[in-house]
């Protein structure tokens, strides 16, 4: 069992405190799995209590004895009403604080109100734009996980060749992938931040049914096994020379990867093998425009202006009105992190640590998807590609 | 591809209604993908506009053609800037409510200010307590698309007896049963309501593992892959004469069941055999106590002081310390809905058309857990079991 070690906390722990001494606040207060995994190791519910300077605490409702075995911090309280926080605190000599961060855009409304009741007269501040930015930088640890995450996309897609046949259904496919993937540790869920996101092991969907877009934010979205869940695999039997997509979320230790083929039972079409051939040279121009300093914007601008050259205004990144607004997304704890490869982040660029996931995609209406998707992490010396499966179509017979 | 009737949206919509006048509210807003299912048949995302009389406007972001496919509203309209709201409510003559529920308990603090912005000056009410007990009391087309959850239940309770050997992993198990759900349609995973709840297919975990605690407010936990998602399968090997727990939460079209049992390869301990045998008795005697007007936690004490009674006071429904606060739940669409069966709902009473899991439980520190769950309904003539695999334990050699 992998556990998170101390140096990799108390890291995370003084960065973040050096941001909250920066937005004048005394503390801030955490409670989402995501962001417990990060600054804890662990999940147990509770909240984390991090103070502008010393030591966090974690109060721990469920369960204590896990929490001080899979959690490094030294402070660990158990507690059960959040009434007896403010004795908590007292214990380590902190007062209530004055100004207090929380997770505004994970955390429901009738929760904070909780927390409310107990901090009250404070002044609260949104601090999910400070932990989504401190996580969007990675270290050389979180990088070596995702580089495993990165064996088993390639293990799934091998599998994927293997179990393709013509007549099986998506959802067949798609289980046979998400067993290969559970069999070496995917806990079976991806962890998505936005609200109602939600997210398996992968999207697998063929033919017409990978042109259908869906709920999600994403640039295929797939008709699923219902309406009540309308994503991804569907009932779609698959035939001979059409995409099959094989978009991967693959997950390590809590750390993610995300990667994107596609197979053919057979050739695929001369439109959409010139697409997919079309999504390589965007790809290959993102690799030589990421760059520290870059624009995240224009890294959007410059990739979608060639995808349009090539001829793919209409359809590039989904199906027309249903398009997502980026092209590529970071990621590791979850799957939708900073930095978003995106029109709208006109702003920000791209340093050293970060990861993300490109994935230049385009939809024939009627005949399916193509695509490419990798995961890349910024390195000192230039951009490193992270998932290494081969990146010909995947023509089986 | 099973889509919710017009009349099951027409007649929730209409007892929703039927609260929004009682608690003089001009309107209410819907976003979370479980209330979104239930009132609309569909999750593409948006805003579902209930006003207190007339038809409800469903604003889709993504998918509005998908949302015209699978629901039977009449009023969908696209959307992509909440700011558009008003105009698209004036479009039916509908003016800004100056009283309006929001979901409180699920949308997040930072969604809930986007929509603040728009209706201001209004007065917000938390909507939560009114649709989860609406969708606590199931018409029989929910109740018939549980019962079809139970066969899957079933299905994967004897894939396990099938595949159950001693030296695989319970992960190994749980990945064979997950591939059996998942053919039958289930999505993958099970909704939950409170923040935080994450869930699969289904619990299985094997000895002194089941009697780990873990975050979920849940009897047993599991540890799980890895501490980044801590519960449920781990990797673990099975041995012979030691409790493996079977708990599957079944889906089929969006409707859950939950049941519970435990294999063995040959003879459990006497221990652990004569305490499964009394969470049996636990169950009989709520099956003699459930009946419309009877207090939820009436039957949670009747059943607690019978499991003290036969010596498990203990590590009755969980790890000492970490024990559930409940026995039973409701589940539907999520898998926690009410009733709930605790100690605290001690002014709440059964009602004809409840669904519940009930799910008396025992640990063993250090052998392991046993126990029995089973999803019923309450019907005009009494209680219904909808989940029915046998209930002996299940010793294969």
């Amino acid at each position: 069992m992998n556990l998170t070690p101390k140096s990799e906390i108390d890291f995370r722990t003084s960065q973040l405190q050096k941001q909250l001494q920066a937005a004048d606040l005394d503390a801030a207060v955490f409670a989402q799995n995501a962001d417990l995994f990060y600054l804890t190791g662990t999940i147990q519910s509770g909240a984390l209590y991090v103070p502008a300077e010393g030591q966090p605490v974690y109060f721990v409702r469920k369960d204590v004895a896990r929490a001080r075995r899979e959690s490094p911090l030294e402070r660990i309280e158990g507690f059960s009403l959040l009434r007896d926080l403010p004795a908590g605190l007292a214990k380590f000599n902190l007062e209530l604080p004055k100004r207090v961060g929380f997770e505004f855009d994970v955390l429901p409304v009738a929760v904070f109100e909780r927390y409310r009741k107990i901090f009250d007269p404070a002044e609260y501040r949104d601090i999910s734009p400070v932990i989504k930015r401190l996580r969007m930088i990675k270290s050389n640890y979180e990088v070596e996980l995702m580089k495993v995450a990165a064996i088993q996309a390639d293990c799934v897609y091998r599998r994927a060749r293997e179990v393709l046949r013509a007549g099986m259904t998506d959802i067949e496919l798609a289980a046979a992938l998400e067993h290969t993937a559970r069999l070496d540790g995917h806990p079976g869920i991806i962890r998505m931040r936005s609200f109602n996101g939600e997210m398996l092991f992968a999207h697998v969907f063929s033919g017409p049914d990978s042109a259908v877009p869906a709920y999600l934010d994403t640039p295929l979205g797939g008709v699923g096994p219902h309406p009540s869940f309308g994503q991804g695999a569907s009932w779609r039997r698959i035939a001979e020379h059409e995409p099959v997509i094989i978009d991967t979320g693959s997950s390590a230790s809590g750390y993610l990867v995300d990667q994107t083929r596609v197979l053919s039972i057979g050739e695929l079409p001369e439109l959409l093998t010139r697409g997919y051939h079309d999504m390589l040279c965007v790809q290959d121009l993102m690799k030589k425009t990421v760059a520290p300093g870059v624009v995240w914007a224009d890294v959007y601008e410059t990739c979608r202006a060639l995808a349009e050259e090539l001829g793919h205004s209409d359809h590039f990144m989904g199906y027309t009105g249903s398009q997502a607004a980026f092209i590529g997304h970071g990621l590791g704890v979850e799957i939708d992190e900073f930095p978003i490869i995106a029109k709208s982040f006109s702003k920000d660029v791209f340093e050293v640590g970060m990861t993300f996931a490109f994935e230049p995609k385009v939809v024939f209406p009627n005949l399916g998807a193509v695509g490419i998707e990798n995961t890349f992490v910024l390195q000192p010396h230039g951009l490193e590609q992270l998932t290494f499966t081969d990146e010909a179509l995947g023509i089986v017979n």
